[in-house]
């Protein structure tokens, strides 16, 4: 009789992120390393796994050069899902199926890539399989630009993300600076986070030697006072003409409302339950234009910030590369249940190793900005804030580019 | 007594491209080379010139590298204006007032690097010169983002401007596809163009062996139908589930009304009396969302695609690097009142020279997409447009990162 092959699935799952897919070349380098027979990655998650779609991911990686063009390639190259899975007793039946999938596949161990809503899915199966003696393990990949999970020092996806919005928001100061002669000008950049403004703060890095950084920056950990905001940008606007500012899509008022459902634009609910925001920006630079009348322009950096693998971090590719890895290493271990961390071993030099945590531990943990790394004002963050992003920007993986314009590697269908 | 000196002076007007610091590199450069003593920039142009604002070059760039960091640096480094001198008889006083200061300063040549609103101050003071026997030299430097000046067959500026909308709008579409899962979604990117759709058009370079590109592509030189637009997007976005379209915030109904005035938003009118357009794909996606009940995002490019330096063309830059160095060349061999231009010499290889052309054939004519470079229906670029456009986005120049950021060379005030 022939022994059981040794197969392992990945998937991605929730909002992409320019690395998340080097966390997928982590997970096939190192099940290839590992003697892992057949690596499959499941499309769309979970919800395509149900439907019984996957791929034997041997039929799209042929060579290191593509593991190096997966490094490079944004989003999820799997596809992505928001999928919630019911609670065991609520539907043991989708249980059962996925079980069943997973035994025809002779899968051993099952990897999640993703945030706070995919380790709540890590979490369910690997109690499922416990409860029912099943073998298979079950390992979650933290992935989130938000940077809003316990327990790791950072999530994969951040780093990026902190970097193209720090670039950015250099270069958009330097356009606003050199156009601006003695006239009033300000600018407001939506920066991503819904309740975590570690995305917004990292605008902060672009201060440097030869930038002054954005002037003013408001993150969702903060009620946001528009009275205070209006008298600090007009003093700020009277003494230094050109003011750029940073806010998080997710600022809200002290009622509970978000400031940009002020503008009355439409809502949006994703499959979690998290409403769609959208607007923060535009609304503010209205506000403030008829307010002061000075010229002012609202600038999202919208899914960019979270596709822009071009300007991606190499210490982020470098660490969802690992962070992968550690996941095939921990359930080739034996492992299951868990979440494999970042966790930062020494600031200067900086230096990171994988950990690994009860998935108990984490799911739906919120990890916010400490208050007392924003400022006292409540519209800047701190030293402490800036030292911990910092070197979770630096150095570059040169994107690979034919024809002028990033390669990506993508998916190819039968 | 001493012979007179040869100094000379530049200027950077309109709106900033990534590159236009690039032809200031060609204009000082080529100056020193040629024997210039002096070489001023004016600060914020022609405004800040009347206000006596300027700076010796020499006290800013001290090495071959700051050349290399001028030529990576994005907006404009003298600082930019939005200033239209008068006619010559409406105000000579101003006039008098320049050439005093020129005749202070000992300039023997005057290079202006700007779009039609700037070969127009070239125009006029060449005249005057011309008129009062005064013998500077006027030289005109193209750069616009919009390529929309006539006689060059491209400005400086557009290439690095299309780079990054095409870049960017493969991640974008990367981005799109990785969520949806069996969903339907559209997300409708805004480009900038006010009456010209070369940068919208742009967007088609996206569409590459690994990349559909967007969908459907609407220029300002085409009426937007909006019946149309819905019935066309509504048939694709069954057929497709993901459906990506470019659209010019310079799109306007039959009735001359811009699409994004739909909404109700503010108006702005710069200096220029130019209407301020924002909110095009805003309103879009609210329009399509509405009407065909899908998740829709709109994505404006906003300044970045002007400002991105770090996603800058090497052809663009090597090309505004040696029109600003012809124009020196030129005035250093008396020519006077002409504006430099870039000739395409060959398709394949590409290749290009710098050809000059009398200012007064160019200033104030738009150079629109021809119509038989949009397809038949008016939603899409033809093959004719990309060819044109694809050799203009080679190359890269990679930015010197500094703590993991992308360096500038910036003005250092006493």
């Amino acid at each position: 009789m022939a022994t059981k092959r040794r197969n392992i699935i990945v998937g991605q799952s929730g909002g992409p992120t320019s690395v998340i897919n080097s966390s997928l070349a982590g997970v096939y380098k190192t099940a290839k390393e590992r003697g892992f027979h057949k690596v499959y990655g499941m499309l769309h998650g979970i919800q395509g796994f149900l439907d019984e779609q996957y791929v034997d991911l041997s039929t799209q990686i042929h060579s290191d050069m593509d593991i190096e063009l997966l490094k490079r390639t944004p989003s999820a190259f799997l596809g992505s899902c928001r999928f919630k899975l019911p609670e065991i007793h609520e539907n043991p039946d989708i249980y059962e199926k996925i079980f069943n999938i997973l035994d025809k596949l002779e899968i051993e161990a099952f990897i999640y890539i993703g945030g706070n809503d995919s380790m709540d899915t890590i979490k369910k199966l690997s109690d499922y399989a416990i409860i029912k003696g099943h073998e298979q393990k079950f390992l979650g990949v933290p992935k989130t630009i938000d940077n809003d999970l316990a327990l790791t020092d950072h999530t994969p996806g951040f780093g990026s993300a902190a970097k193209y919005i720090a670039a950015s928001t250099k270069e958009v100061i330097r356009d606003a600076l050199g156009l601006s002669y003695n006239k009033e000008n300000i600018t407001i950049l939506e920066i991503m986070g819904r309740n975590a403004g570690w995305l917004t703060g990292a605008s902060a890095l672009a201060r440097t030697e030869e930038c002054s950084g954005p002037d003013l920056i408001y993150l969702p950990e903060i009620t946001f006072d528009i009275d205070r905001f209006l008298k600090k940008v007009k003093e700020l606007v009277h003494k230094k003409k050109n003011v750029v500012i940073a806010v998080s899509e997710g600022i809200k008022l002290e009622d509970g409302r978000y400031v940009c459902e002020l503008s009355g634009g439409a809502d949006y609910v994703d499959a979690f339950g998290h409403k769609q925001l959208q607007g923060t920006a535009a609304y503010l630079a209205g506000y403030l234009g008829a307010k002061l009348g000075c010229k002012t322009r609202g600038i999202e950096f919208s899914t960019l910030q979270r596709s822009a693998s071009h300007m991606a971090s190499r210490t982020d590719i470098d660490e969802a590369f690992m962070v992968g890895g550690a996941a095939v290493k921990a359930a080739d271990e034996g492992d299951t249940g868990k979440m494999v961390v970042i966790d930062r071993v020494s600031d200067d030099p900086y230096m990171s190793a994988a950990g690994i945590y009860d998935v108990h531990r984490i799911a739906n943990n919120e990890k916010l900005v400490p208050r007392d790394w924003v400022n006292k004002e409540g519209n800047y963050v701190t030293e402490e804030f800036i030292d911990y992003v910092k070197p979770l920007i630096q150095g570059d993986y040169q994107p690979f580019m034919v024809n002028g314009l990033p390669q990506h590697l993508v998916l190819k269908k039968k």
